[in-house]
């Protein structure tokens, strides 16, 4: 696929033409990755649809601020909606198929089946936010029948998110491929995202120590500390000394349960999501240690 | 597709193998119908079959007796399983390819998503079986995704069923179009189920009694009653005289939201559910009247 630039993205608003379009290519046998956001795109999102650019002959972007996966305390009607820069952005790739439905037509009158999602999904965001990844499950499921793509890509950002669609997928057979792609950060350390536009420079200033958490967590099981407890204390140190006081969760946990670790194994996944003023931030990595001889 | 008799229809077990043919199938041009059954087939499940395999170039049958649609209570481990009786009835048609896949392969340890089905699941059945509409809904997504035929075909016998399929594939986009086929009855008047074959002699002469229900119903429908609470109380009179005691439901429903008509307008199904002996039997008719200038 060429990266011949500034070549506007085709918009497809329509569901039924979407897929259309999507069988019809892989009818005259392309191969299809998709990317689905809900636009405000940043690099972290364009790495993943240069990825599926690279790995195949064409990319879908869908762009859906979905309604589900909000509660009715959060930011739904205040998300960044940017269509035409997003537009813009996406220009770098050709061809890209931008796919923006209308929520009437995700969510007509009487749409009432909701995918439950699987066990993965219970702690952490779950128990922060209980309706969220019913709400995600039930789209990406909607989305990836609509936009049936050899392979869809994901940002490890959201890493719950990654394992309750990698395992919604498994359960429920869906053919599509999952591939889950590295963050995406700005210099400074912070893990992009849609949600940092939100922030004053005091906030931004005080949401690196976000990142600087789980560098110190990092470093301190890479020079061999197994004391996860004591570890996540010291990122709640961290942030609370740059200000700040709501941390839902800053925990050390098994990669593949999410289950909280007390005590660190070769490899762990560090799971941070705070509240920056107004905006909830997560961020995480995956350690990996060699074990020792 | 060609009818030529005694011909063994190919035994699939593998999930994959199976996706793999289907889709080799279509991309070759061919167009796939399927029938998702329990097995022990009948002469209702082979009129889904027959009209898949005059309407499609193939016609998939699965045979999977799903452990999940069943409540604690219920006949799971005595359900009735005839495989080579199953290949032998459906060595009528040509091409057939049967998907009897194991359980271990449609459950592995970890799957935990549910589809949490329509509200259209909520009375009757849903009442009565808590639990069923989701296992049935998890389950025929599942084998959608794995044998993604052009049609799907069900029974009306199972009319809510029908109607939390085809809201289910329209919610969650799935791309298979659901065909639903009339109920086949046996000469005597009871519809075909594979849980006649648990009824005694003298059981079966009651279960006449939910058929003829039905029909006393509607000819009170045909003759101009309205007094849809009086017809059901009719229905009820019926079976009770033939001995039925336990009567789980016995209504006239609207038949798109199955709410409960207490005067009945101009289409209605009549839906009835009840024991005799330990056997739970379901029947239902859908009444059409043109109305009256």
């Amino acid at each position: 696929m060429s990266n011949s630039p500034l070549t506007t993205p085709e918009l497809i608003h329509s569901p039924k033409e979407m897929r259309a379009k999507v069988l019809a290519a892989q009818k005259s046998g392309l191969t299809v990755g998709f990317v689905p956001t809900m636009g405000a795109l940043h690099e972290g999102h364009l790495s993943l649809v240069g990825r599926a650019a690279a790995e195949c002959d064409v990319a879908v972007v869908s762009i859906f601020v979905n309604p589900t996966q909000f509660g009715p305390s959060e930011d739904f009607a205040k998300y960044p909606r940017t269509l035409p820069d997003d537009m813009k952005l996406l220009s770098r790739y050709n061809p890209v198929w931008v796919f923006a439905p209308e929520a009437a037509d995700m969510y007509p009158p009487g749409m009432s089946t909701v995918v439950q999602p699987p066990s993965v999904a219970l702690p952490l965001e779950g128990a922060s936010r209980p309706t969220h990844f019913a709400g995600v499950a039930t789209v990406v499921l909607k989305l990836l029948n609509l936009v049936p793509a050899d392979i869809a890509y994901f940002g490890q950002k959201d890493y719950q998110q990654a394992c309750v669609i990698r395992q919604m997928v498994i359960d429920l057979d869906v053919a599509t491929r999952i591939i889950v792609c590295p963050i995406v950060r700005d210099e400074d350390g912070l893990a992009m995202s849609s949600r940092n536009r939100y922030l004053s420079p005091e906030e931004r200033t005080a949401a690196l120590s976000i990142s600087r958490a789980l560098r110190v967590a990092t470093e301190r099981l890479e020079a061999g500390d197994r004391d996860a407890a004591s570890i996540a204390a010291g990122m709640r140190a961290e942030m609370n000394a740059a200000g700040i006081r709501e941390i839902d969760y800053a925990i050390l946990a098994d990669p593949q349960t999410l289950e909280t670790l007390q005590t660190a194994t070769d490899t762990v996944v560090i799971l941070i999501a705070a509240r920056v003023g107004q905006t909830r931030l997560i961020d995480n990595c995956v350690v990996s240690l060699t074990p020792t001889l």
